[in-house]
């Protein structure tokens, strides 16, 4: 594998040796570490000093069971710290089967538009003017017809292009829809920035991926399939309701944030439950379970129809329902499809996104549960990026200062998600510690909190939680350098055998020898490296904290406030 | 002499002891003193836990020359660091002549344009409705029409009550005009999340300010004045053309940051220059010399009347024709002068302002130049709290973010002022690291550098810029708690009898035995804890760097960049 590299500034591409440090690492490991080892801390994120580095797991392009996951690190203009954000689709085995350790994206370039091309024969920039503007969906038709109907496409929308902070990058999916995405922390502004609009990958030709022992990887796969398929969670929820499931959980746990995190239920939170959703799907013909790669066994995804029957959108998630839904006090779900199409066609985060409506209703621009205000606001002014379009892109931090509004759900800048952190305390002890700024994914303490997954932590009492998270972050941190999607954590947690499993599938495809135990050290050992850039950046314990309502303010119906003591959480980074 | 205490959540007002440890206090050293002992840096500045600290100089009230500023302190919402915002007008003399040592503002109120009433009777807060939206001189018309000709009013004006971070807040002058303020940091804004619209200062009955040593003061403050009045700066350049004096010093000097900090001369800067301001004056009937408190003997301030020979402004400052001038490439005097009439009235800080416009103007929403435009956002936009209205309200930094902007002069948030860093580095070592964020008076070492006042040390070079510096930003801590005008520096830099005159007035009033160390000790002492409070709340030494672009770009006409190193940076708060 080598390391491909592009530097817009003078257009020069190159085909690097991995350097033997980076050898053993994959996904975020590799990211982190990139970005630690190449970019200054201090520099401002859309500058040309900033860099993305793509890279697939160490298990992506093999046929590890859901191994599709590709990691994008880089400074993020919402966090303004490290950040790795993650996505499915095809992106990552493709770019594995070419034999791309990582690609690192780095300048700027004067012209706009660009378009990156990876195939088997390298990769070569071109430019394409008639990109300009497009939505992701028509950037992928254009493309698609341009380089073969077989190809993978990352590219941003016009929020990208108009360097929105929220902006997202989207991936193709095995449908060829732009409906995964490199989420959170804007780091679509940061390809807008750099002027470059998509990437196009063809792995036709490709090597594919080499396995030292193959049957060594075989007997492990099968294994970890099995283990995979057997959980409740991740072999029968995930396909039934996809991630909605979680809406009526969470709302009968109180931890539904509603309205701005006023409470923590939302009267109508049915109308967008993964159960009315999967019926809505199937009455509609669409598809209540989708993988978003070749070879994911969860099938979390979905594809959602409208009212006549048409596709709207795809890959419709918890967290994407809740931040349009209870969040914004929407229970439409035809609706909440809509945002989640635009905001994947325009490339926004759907999280950040949400929660930066939610804020802007504690203005007196714009009432909650004002659907059809929404929807004018997406359709007239972020599609053009009026300076209200603007506002709105940039993420709910910057609105709150915009509009003079202290009741901000943000740590680190970014939004914090569809857990609300006084009735899920372990989450929220992510939220306020992760190197990410607020992020679910980082740590999913939901899962002793809420799903009795891992053993069985009171959402609502204190203790526990710290440690709690602390294992989840160095979990979580050593997963997304598989590429393994974090669903598999699930098994993982409550099955012994699973994490041998995965060890004994990167020993047989690398030849190396290691142990559970490696795992641990390397989730730590990103965990070190992203803070230590974040201090560098100007990061200290302060900025380890929630806003302060989550403290004053209690949550019903369970009246709880988040009590965790800052030294509590000052102590979940010592490993 | 008490503290006297209001809190708008329950409406409650107070008048307390001052505890010893503040009786030798007033001014900065008594802003920063409270609210470090009193407010948690980690609140939401716009919080109901963040409090507006206002005390009169120690030497207020008295016939010390120059010696009616006052300082506010707070939590800044542009910063979200201690804020020292210090202003001119005729509110400190009154204050203190009331006996206020610190008037504490603290709480929210559920209801909005309350008005706290302050005369020798004591505090009390009154409602009044008919304030609401109103602009600072409709605002001091209706409460002198109310409370008296000669009351004091300290106000907000709808940017304040919009809660822009950029708000500033109103202090009236001799004149009874609101055209010095408090304007950095965002101050109106807290004031208007707090729910108070005006503070009216009667100073009718009050005792007046005692002297422990009558004869002594007398002598003192003689000696001092004669001092003042014999340098060519403060007794005669600023009283001949105002602060504007600078504008062809600075270009001339290279150091004119013109479109966007982009070269350091402005062609058509005499234009707008402080000898063409004064013969505009003069032929308009103006007054090209005002003084904004009784007792001033520089009188930098001006009165600036329209081509029509009506008043239109006072108070036109060198930073404010810069912000709006060079820094967006304007060269129109009465624009200029508009904008500053725009920026009292509706109480936004001119500097933060005029830079935030320039940042805009770097979108493709606004040219360089467009004086028409700058008219009609004031007018149509900010006016009425439109969301464009909104941004250019919130701040330099906030319109980089909002519009993906990585041109930004800003540090720890706040806009840097007149002077570029590059070709002034002097003052670059104070941008970077005062407590303050970009504040050239907190350690204007444009005195040495350009002024060859107290020294001389070439602005291109870097020797001796973090030791002047450091000297300076000491200096002026000492100086903000006295009461008397920053601009005496230049005669105490110069005139070593200077500075024991200043302690011979305090020991004269006080009957204390302080010395000339011990100015400096108080110096020390105040940025010391305004230093360790931005710690705590969240500050690092990254947070004590200018923008990149003033170390990668050079600077024409000389071709500089800040060279600075950082570790020499990290020296200047070395004491």
């Amino acid at each position: 594998m080598k390391i491909w590299r592009v530097d817009l500034s003078n257009h020069k591409v190159a085909q690097e040796e991995v350097p033997e440090k980076y050898q053993p690492l994959g996904g975020r490991a590799l990211t982190s570490q990139v970005i630690y080892d190449e970019v200054d801390p201090t520099i401002h994120p859309l500058s040309d000093e900033n860099k993305l580095v793509f890279a697939p797991g160490l298990l992506s392009g093999t046929r590890a069971p859901s191994s599709g996951r590709i990691s994008v690190g880089s400074v993020s203009p919402l966090t303004k710290g490290i950040k790795e954000s993650n996505s499915g689709g095809t992106a990552s085995q493709d770019l594995a089967k070419l034999g791309v350790k990582a690609l690192i994206v780095e300048g700027s370039s004067e012209i706009d538009n660009l378009v990156l091309v990876i195939d088997k024969d390298g990769l070569r920039l071109e430019k394409d003017e008639s990109l300009k503007g497009l939505g992701n969906y028509d950037v992928g038709d254009k493309l698609r017809n341009k380089y073969g109907d077989s190809v993978t496409v990352v590219s941003i929308g016009p929020a990208g292009e108009y360097k929105m902070t929220a902006a997202s990058i989207a991936v193709t999916d095995t449908d060829d829809r732009p409906v995964r995405a490199f989420g959170r922390g804007g780091l679509g502004a940061v390809m807008g920035a750099k002027g470059l609009k998509a990437i196009v990958i063809n792995d036709e030709g490709s090597s594919g991926v080499n396995l030292q022992n193959e049957d060594a990887f075989k007997e492990a796969s099968r294994k970890f399939s099995k283990i995979i398929l057997g959980h409740p969670v991740s072999g029968e929820a995930l396909r039934t309701y996809g991630t909605a499931v979680l809406i009526n959980i969470l709302n009968e746990a109180g931890g539904l944030p509603t309205k701005n995190f006023r409470t923590g239920r939302f009267d109508t939170a049915d109308k967008t439950s993964g159960e009315t959703m999967t019926e809505t799907i199937k009455e509609r013909g669409g598809k209540p379970s989708h993988a978003c790669h070749p070879g994911c066994i969860m099938g979390c995804s979905n594809v959602y129809h409208d009212e006549n029957g048409e596709y709207l959108t795809a890959g419709l998630e918890y967290e994407t329902i809740w931040a349009f839904g209870a969040q914004c006090e929407i229970d439409d779900l035809d609706y909440i499809a809509y945002f989640d199409r635009y905001c994947d066609d325009i490339g926004l985060d759907t999280i950040e996104t949400g929660v930066s409506f939610s804020v802007y209703m504690e203005t007196d621009f714009m009432e909650f549960g004002d659907k059809e205000e929404v929807k004018r606001i997406f359709d007239e002014e972020i599609r053009s990026g009026t300076p209200l379009g603007q506002i709105i892109g940039s993420g709910a931090d910057n609105i709150g200062r915009v509009f003079g509004i202290d009741r901000v759900p943000t740590v680190k800048g970014q939004s914090i998600p569809a857990y609300d952190p006084r009735a899920v305390k372990g989450v929220g002890v992510t939220y306020a510690t992760s190197t990410q700024g607020a992020d679910h994914t980082a740590g999913y303490s939901v899962t002793a909190n809420i799903l009795k997954v891992g053993g069985e932590i009171d959402p609502l009492k204190k203790e526990g939680q710290v440690d709690l998270s602390r294992d989840l972050q160095v979990a979580t941190a050593a997963i997304d350098t598989t590429g393994l999607c974090l669903f598999v954590a699930f098994a993982v947690l409550d099955n012994e055998d699973a994490l041998p499993s995965i060890v004994d599938m990167i020993n047989a495809q690398y030849g190396t020898e290691l142990n559970v135990d490696d795992v641990s050290k390397l989730g730590k050992q990103i965990l070190k490296i992203e803070r230590e850039f974040n201090e560098k950046a100007g990061f200290t314990k302060a900025h380890d904290r929630l806003p302060k309502f989550f403290k004053s303010e209690k949550l019903p119906p369970h009246n709880v406030n988040f009590d965790l003591e800052d030294d509590k959480l000052d102590e979940t980074y010592k490993f």
